[in-house]
């Protein structure tokens, strides 16, 4: 039983999925039902890296997917528009879509899955996180019996590859960006991966899925890496940490009206080195789930890539393909792959949140700062877990007229932290606030 | 729509699914449904952690199976009969079946899933193999689109245990058992455990989800860790290696008929400290997939407990619930889910596998004995990666009349190795082989 799939874009993951189909021996018998019927590219010409069959080609997207043929649209287009529109319209013509689209899914994803329950097809997004990671099915079907307390990733492989050879090699940001933008590993406007917006898209998806409602992607709070310093990444190992750009999803109670309270945002944050996400090297991504009764579980591989991605591609055409057998294609849909919402979800000001933090502070050389940092800590309730004054030799040279003191405090409220502070910085031999990061 | 959970056994799994269904709030809302309608105990009076309703417990399991309230069948009682005979008999009754049981579908699985197939309905095993970790659903749904090369894993949590605390302490094994059963991370029959047989029932369950059909579990090579020797976990460490416990299933090719050839083996393993495995501690597990197109995916949990085994039992009954929704009781099976077998498999005589090798030998301490022994390697066509004369002080003092030689050799052919040793043995000079282990 043949079944027609229309891809909608042949780019790097496009061709990858094209290739798989074109290749079915060795792997799962339901990809040999697999057949690639129409596919949409921007120019006929360009040279494709896979060989199709006469005549797939062609430009028109909204063909593809209205193409009585196409049983199953696949959207490896990328960007907003016209991907969006393309998805909603294959919903409307009763068609399940696959979509590696983390931005529309991250944006639009709510209205995505209202008209798709409407229309009663499935919208699978196995790919739009983690690359070939199988992280979403896993939080749709094998976790459902936990309480989510926490999801936290690395879940974007430019920043992890930059952050990995800053710490490797004792390099500063822009010289490994530069380096990695030549390489291919981040690109020439590398602002949504280093900014973080990438990874908050990923996040807002995962606390979508872990904690059953949509979040509002604009709302969660991002940092990136671009401001980063080596300094920092140095100092952090001294002291037996890793700094990656983590994204995390928290789960930190519910009001009265039961609207779930979850702490979401992207930001550098320093890992004990035994942490198990502070292994995780490269382009790489991995994220780690906590929950009640699973305790810790974490999911690791490449984050990206052609055949990554396409392997997250066709596990979603394959699963439609399958479910098909059940109840043919007027059945009803399993609730667990169709991800439908259960719950609204608010995001809580940080101010409220509890974490550990990282402070570099340039001061004055003289006797008594530390006392007196630590005297503000204190009277804000703050308490340390260690302060450390470096030398200004070696990384810290041309600043050696002052110092450089490192403080790493215990979990706190960031409010009181922030209050801690303004007081600190209110110190008249505190020049500035070199750095503050948070801490695992 | 409530739908009746009965349970075979009341022990620390099926105490923590009774748990999961006795508290839904905050879980997937699929949970809700769920009721558990009837528990088969071995002693009716013995105090249960979890309180459950008046009534439900029953000492005939067969009762439980039969009775027409119970809908999804869950078997948690462990060993092999009656377990085998209850299993058979719900699917008997059309009954899909959820069991954490590795020994039986290790041994049974092919009769099991035959006859599961026969009745239209599902046996599924989330828990029968690294705990909590989902590893049969993503081996079964989200990577069919790959052609599995490799799955290797750590998946026995007590040798694990035993071998994270040899190497952090430089303890004896058996001081470590007899720590580890007092603090119950090991039994009081340890056998199972640290002869690799529960370690070879679950890679040979993982062995058949990955490609495709049955493999013949009695003829795993299984060696366990009981023989395994301080020193060598010292010296490991010395060349940059961590010994583990490694399962694995390769892929090494494919008969003229179409038959498939598999090198699936268990035993103690040398892997280099940045390996991904490398990293797993204590009691933890981790299943490493190797396959194309997806490269390396790694999945890291709890291996064992109450807890993450419940998660992995409650995943399976949602799965179950879930796509009943599809297309009511009488629908077809989803082929992914129902994990039919399309291959025949075959494993392989381990002389035609290709390894690299630990070789720890007790010699005469006289010049010229690393050149006979690398000329021995040599002749035979084995390549050598490093040849090491270990001062015989520290653990080695008790053999100062000697040398203690280590040899780490590049990959070479299991017959030609064999060929080397022989003939090392059989020099003067060589007084034993104290030790030969697999390395990555």
């Amino acid at each position: 039983m043949t079944i027609g799939i229309g891809l909608l874009g042949l780019g790097t993951v496009g061709a990858g999925v094209a290739a798989i189909l074109a290749t079915p021996q060795g792997r799962h018998p339901l990809v040999a039902d697999l057949e690639l019927k129409r596919v949409a590219v921007r120019d006929l010409a360009r040279p494709r890296p896979v060989a199709l069959a006469e005549g797939l080609l062609c430009t028109d997207p909204e063909a593809v997917v209205d193409d009585p043929a196409v049983e199953i649209v696949v959207e490896v287009m990328g960007g907003l528009e016209p991907a969006r529109s393309l998805i909603l319209r294959a919903i409307a013509a009763g068609k399940p879509v696959v979509t590696a689209n983390k931005a529309v899914i991250a944006r639009y994803g709510d209205e995505i899955a209202a008209a798709a329950q409407a229309q009663g097809v499935y919208v699978l997004i196995e790919a739009a996180v983690g690359g070939g990671i199988p992280i979403i099915e896993p939080l749709k079907q094998s976790l459902g019996g936990n309480r989510i307390q926490r999801v936290s990733g690395i879940i974007n492989g430019t920043t992890n590859y930059i952050l990995s050879r800053m710490a490797a090699e004792g390099a500063a940001y822009g010289a490994v960006l530069a380096d990695a933008q030549q390489l291919g590993y981040a690109e020439a406007d590398p602002a949504a991966d280093v900014q973080g917006g990438d990874a908050a898209d990923k996040i807002a998806i995962l606390a979508g899925l872990a904690y059953g409602g949509p979040v509002d992607r604009a709302a969660i709070a991002t940092e990136g890496i671009d401001r980063l310093d080596a300094r920092d990444v140095d100092y952090a190992a001294r002291l037996g940490f890793v700094v990656k750009l983590l994204a995390v999803a928290e789960h930190v109670g519910q009001d009265d009206d039961g609207v779930q309270k979850l702490d979401v945002r992207v930001h550098p944050t320093l890992l004990p080195k035994h942490h198990p996400l502070a292994g995780v090297h490269g382009v790489n991504n991995a994220i780690l789930v906590e929950g009640d009764p699973i305790g810790q579980v974490m999911f690791f591989g490449p984050g990206a890539g052609a055949g990554p991605t396409a392997s997250a591609v066709v596990a979603d055409i394959l699963n439609i393909a399958g479910i098909r057998q059940v109840g043919g294609a007027s059945a009803g849909l399993d609730p667990l792959l169709a991800a439908s919402s259960w719950n609204r979800c608010r995001l809580v000001d940080g101010l409220d949140s509890q974490h550990r933090n990282y402070l570099r502070l340039l001061t004055r050389d003289e006797a008594g700062v530390i006392g007196q940092i630590g005297s503000c800590f204190g009277a804000a309730g703050v308490s340390i877990q260690s302060i450390v004054q470096y030398e200004t030799d070696g990384p810290g040279a041309e600043m050696a007229a002052g110092a450089e003191i490192v403080v790493i405090t215990h979990q706190v409220q960031e409010a009181r932290f922030r209050g801690a502070l303004a007081a600190i910085k209110a110190l008249d031999a505190v020049e500035s606030v070199a750095a503050c990061l948070r801490t695992l």
